[in-house]
């Protein structure tokens, strides 16, 4: 009997009367980029295998083989004495021709009850689950460092923005924290996207299930998935998964780019808010004095990679009848890079955020300027009585005043102010220091240093750290 | 005093020398399309009276007064007489102002202790909740016409597909239950989702929280949200629930969109599965006899408009410095028209399907053709002994003399089918048969009528229908 | 004989044996947004018309009725006064059934030899040809409006920056001439995108031509198109030209956001380079002091939008199959909000650029920080005969220690300098001024206030201003 | 002198205190990729070399060096010998490290008035304009296929499909020429776009300028290129050759998914228009009877890989400041993907027309049914003198009427067809005949064969073929 394996070289199967041409060969061929699947390929297959064991599919004898060969293959992944060959199309191929090889027909034997469909969509499934995993990890090693560098600056005031114009002061920890609570939910997102990745598509065969008497909850259970897919068409078809994976992870790109024009913002030497540590920066080619924010700027980039890649994946699914089609293999590569490129940003600005060294002076100096306590002018006029939108309009005017004369509502003098309001007291310059706006904001939520750091202490509890 | 409202076609505010011009007032007003949310503002305005009153903010007189005048104003706006007008910008200020309007100074009182930031993301976020809401039911509703006509197809067979090649026979009851699971994943992912919606943002003002003793938690329990949001800049400047809604929404859509491919091929004369009433359909202005299903041709293009709506406000996000910009106001019209979109279409869906008339004929024809069983004698010969790989190939002989004849397998004679392997036996064509075939693939998610029944029922008893 | 338009109301046609729908009749129609083609529609269907007069497949009789009837129809849509029916589907059956009751047997004729299809494809390309005119002017009175701020200001000396970080000294001029090539490039695109819009695909009718003689290029002639759709199934179905036209769009979009960033940065307090005129301004319903750059920002949101949209063309006409498809009703929204968005912008801009005060100042000040002529030392040495590299070294080491000292390069003594390179002689001083440095990059493209001046003259000469 | 490149390791350059961190090494290079470069930077190099020689920046004999040291270069870059090292960087620094290896001072000098900004610009503009000849060309190839397949069956009749319902009956020649055009719109689109890519930003250096004599329109000349960059700034920050050409290139691959879409479903049993040749398919790992049109599959689903790379790069635009940022590293891999993508895709169309088995018979039995002539009978009718909305009217009755027995209108008998208009004569048959369907569209642009056959000429004198 002919090896099928040998004879792809002449034609696909003995259906076929001519082999794939070179070209289409090198333009279907998902080797290239699915090997990274192996060892999860390998581990579903010795799930199904102990299954088919279990149901009488297969001797004991046979099972013991494909484990030793199994065993054989990873080594030799490992290692990288694994031979990828392009005329075995994908990781699935190679790997069960190897087997093949290895213990003979106890390899053919393998692919009893189960197709590439299910094969394949049960490996991405086990991939994604951990890189999930790894990205939970990483965003909350993220949140641990922006816990720590907010633990340190709880009180440090700024001036916070709104409209990229001064608004009013908050603490720089305060700030930071506003991205720790991005970061949480991204991860509570990831969560949620990994409980619908974590269940088993094998068993769906090729679309229909198989005549074969399996018992798809023991593979299940095997693998760690918490249970399996009800539908075989559905099952083989289904890549919301990595839909729903990128659109979280867009989202994590999406806060890393807002994180970064700020510390490119923070770093521009107008601003000069904070310094990043030289070893996360470069030179130019031309202008001797450059020192760079490389990181950040490349990191915002890389947003635009990341979106992308989802809409690869939308467009790829939009209109495709059930159940498998060939146009699936393109999902691999921008899951792949997706994943990749979140991982490695996250942890370098794990290890970045370590490297911001805070200019707390100018920081002050900025937020000193703009009128950045005229609301709490305003606040204090309702507290004396007067409506807000009252206090509002009366405070417009006294900036506009100071504005004119090119003071702060501070520097003016108490019958300036009372020129305002009749309700203005001596205690008015009170509620216009720094201090005193930071403080007031003792909620939850707001940014009085005590509740900043309140919040920090919440998040290390939920972190377990 | 002056009426800050009255003095907004003059200048914006005290502050400002010259009025906004008349450019720039349209470019930048969004009465047009925020006036949605005018439920949602009284609701966050009335609890957040409230509240005022409850901590000593405001008199009992005050807030009566303003619980009448919004009262006045939800039937304004209910029965149309409700004046909107663009030099008051937005929503929130159209509404504010009538109520100023109408009880005076209490009105000028209500926005004491919040800002226009904290008070839109409250708004959004009661809306989407509703409207998430709707959908699910939306979702739930479309499953269960869904399941009716599985129901009554359980075992009716058609062809399966894969590369839209003739695969291997399932129900067309099986095959529906392939979308019922796509839709219950949707209906999973908004629930998700809507954890992340609702936690409220009143209470960070405009950025930094505020210097009055409010209570958030109370309005957050009035208001039925889940919690507050735990930091005020990221609660003025968090986005992620809309687009996390607009992903979730773009998979229903594009599920939706493989539904719709399928209906569209199966009504298509060459194939002719299926009819959809006329209701559902409409002719040519030319060419006289046709009947086109452009509800679901519309439905597929429609993808496009929920795609690129994710695309806007992932795009919007990207590398917006804290805390609140004007950039935000473009969040709501593809958020708006997403959720539009996606209840029209799975309302007029769950009542298409039950317009749906099936050509059961057609689909047996189909199923005969095209060596669908090829699979089950390969099984076959695998039940008497040949390794999988060498019962395939096997196999894919018998095909190609098969075609090359023109006859299916099931016309071939047990010697002809044991030219290919002796293992054939007698009991063969009971494997070659469609019913044969369907029946063999039982377990769970397998296309056996049975277990499609099964898998119903189990739905049903989910869906609480 | 029944008229059709009058049953719509019971059966789409004679074919069909129920109504559409409430529900489908809503959800299909495109009248509430598709009117916007009205005159357009007229237009092709006079031009189509005079062509059937011509072939004799109309009598002179019925062209006059026609051109009588569809000016009436013309003065009722400009008064407000035609009556828009969503039972008439969209803008062509509207007008259609409108021209009929005004002139009989004559409206029914005009329809002769051509479809919707065909019909709507020509509409859109008419409106869209006069929309990319306007798009061209606007972006042409743009560039004059920067080209005249550009000319007050080709010697105002400000830093440029690379990543955000001062670079070199550039003029501003210099920096606004940046923005002219961009729009110049936008509107280069635009007429090249026009060419593909401007052919006739009138004459297709439904897909594959029609059985009547007519004259397709006598059409083309009346309409200004530059020639016909050369395939009838691709002159209905294309909608390159639309996705062509979004994606210049999004280019445009793109600079728009380019420019908004740099307005909001410097209208930053911490940078103020500029102050943007009150009237393009609003402020805060909290924070009494604020003035925001509320257009600027709401333009970069806006770039979301666009890029939105070209995304749901791609997705919408992406595996469609020849020809019409219901699907590509889905064409027109974002179209039309793609162009208004545009053209909108483009107005508020050009009106903006005259608003823009520039602070001279502050823009010398912060040229003169941060090293930017550290390259023009290294040049320096170069001159004297040090390689490129090793000065870019010596550079890097003077830099450092000034940086250490907190002084600037030209705050260094002549003694200080030759630490770093014997090369450096008495002359080095000129090197290291501002205006020593902008005047050194003097050639085509260089910032030298001279190369400014000569390029906003051939920037005005194209332009023909 | 300390030599720039071998410090790397140790810091950036003098300026830093401390190398780039192992992770941000990594996380920044881009020579992994940006190496396919390399030899469009040496062409840049020795056309800026020999300029710095003509205006006496470089000696003679500098010169002769840097060419043979460039030779040199091509050669192990050619080889596979040249060490690339992520030390370096990217592309640029591991050349110039090596050139200066090779000859010392002379490759120290060549970096003089040029920056790494420029010369990537001008490096990825010389890449693209080659690839976009390369793809012009490829487009040109599949038209060609195309039309010897068109040639072929230009007088071969099928159904022409609106809403994949069965319209009117057309040639398959003319089918395929909907392809020509939309291919010959793609090449054209390129060509507009090349115009843009093919100008000179080097001279722009870091971002303003070189205050070196440097001549541009000599470097200009060198390489090619149509002009130089106007603006130095828009000359190192300008990226919208790239994102104009992912847009032409999304446009590419959506006609290919159209057609891809099409020679699917042609191929899917029930409609069976076609087979493609072996060598294009692959077949199933379980079921022994598949063929599958792998190639038209894959190439549908790398639409979403094309439209999302364009995607990436409009959010990687969006909003950046000028002039230089690093984000803009990340423009490189979905530029080179979109450029590999599309090609391979073109040349194996082209390689696939051939291979595509016409089933003439099918596709003729298919336009039989659904009544595709029913426009004819319209026609005729109006030709008798009916009006046109009363014809289209009078044939739905008729066709419902046929519908209902099950047979075509031209297997009504006379008298039936004139109870649904007395103006019905016996001549009415052979308008209801295919051919006679299909010759009646007999003007430029319709389906009868005689104007298919003129437009392959046409398009045959167009391409010089």
């Amino acid at each position: 009997m002919t090896d099928q394996f040998a004879r792809k070289s002449e034609a696909w199967s003995a259906r076929f009367s001519e082999p794939v041409s070179e070209l289409v060969k090198r333009y279907t061929a998902s080797v290239g980029f699915d090997k990274r699947l192996a060892m999860a390929d390998i581990d579903g297959s010795l799930a199904h295998a102990a299954m088919l064991e279990s149901v009488g599919l297969l001797s004991a004898d046979d099972l013991k083989a494909i484990r030793a060969g199994m065993e054989t293959i990873r080594g030799e992944i490992a290692s990288g004495a694994f031979h990828w060959s392009i005329d075995l199309e994908d990781v699935h191929l190679n790997i069960e021709k190897r087997l093949t090889e290895l213990v003979g027909d106890a390899g053919k034997r393998l692919h009893t009850a189960r197709s590439r469909n299910d094969q394949v969509a049960t490996d991405i499934r086990l991939w994604l689950r951990g890189t999930i995993d790894d990205i939970v990890a990483a965003l909350e090693a993220l949140q641990q460092a922006l816990l720590a560098k907010a633990d340190e600056h709880a009180g440090t005031i700024m001036p916070g923005f709104t409209h990229l114009q001064v608004a009013q002061p908050v603490t720089f920890g305060h700030h930071l924290l506003a991205y720790v609570e991005m970061f949480s939910r991204d991860a509570e997102r990831m969560r949620d996207c990994r409980k619908r990745v974590n269940r088993l598509p094998l068993g769906a065969a090729a679309l229909a299930g198989t005549s074969y008497p399996i018992d798809r909850e023991m593979v299940a259970r095997a693998l760690g998935f918490d249970g399996i897919c009800a539908n075989s068409l559905d099952a083989v078809s289904d890549r919301d998964f990595a839909i729903e994976f990128c659109a979280a992870a867009a989202l994590v790109m999406t806060h890393v780019s807002r994180l970064s024009e700020e510390l490119i913002l923070w770093m521009s030497p107008r601003v000069g808010f904070i310094d990043l540590a030289d070893r996360f920066c470069t030179g130019s080619s031309i202008m001797p004095q450059k020192k760079n924010p490389d990181v950040p700027e490349l990191a915002r980039g890389k947003t635009g990679r990341v979106n992308g890649h989802l809409v690869a994946l939308l467009t790829l699914m939009k209109g495709q009848p059930l159940a498998y089609n060939k146009d699936n293999q393109e999902d691999k590569e921008p899951l792949f890079d997706t994943a990749d490129t979140v991982l490695e940003t996250l942890r370098i600005f794990a290890d970045m955020s370590g490297g911001i060294a805070v200019r707390a002076d100018r920081m002050r100096q900025a937020a000193a300027e703009g009128f950045s306590t005229a609301t709490d002018l305003a606040d204090y006029l309702v507290r004396k009585g007067l409506p807000f939108r009252d206090a509002h309009e009366a405070v417009a005017r006294a900036v506009r005043a100071a504005s004119d004369r090119g003071v702060d509502l501070s520097e003016l003098s108490l019958d300036e102010l009372r020129a305002f309001s009749p309700l203005v007291g001596a205690d008015v310059f009170e509620a216009l220091t720094l201090e005193g706006s930071v403080n007031a904001r003792n909620h939850p939520g707001g940014t009085a240093p005590g509740q900043v750091r309140q919040a920090i202490a919440a998040h290390r509890q939920r972190l377990g750290g």
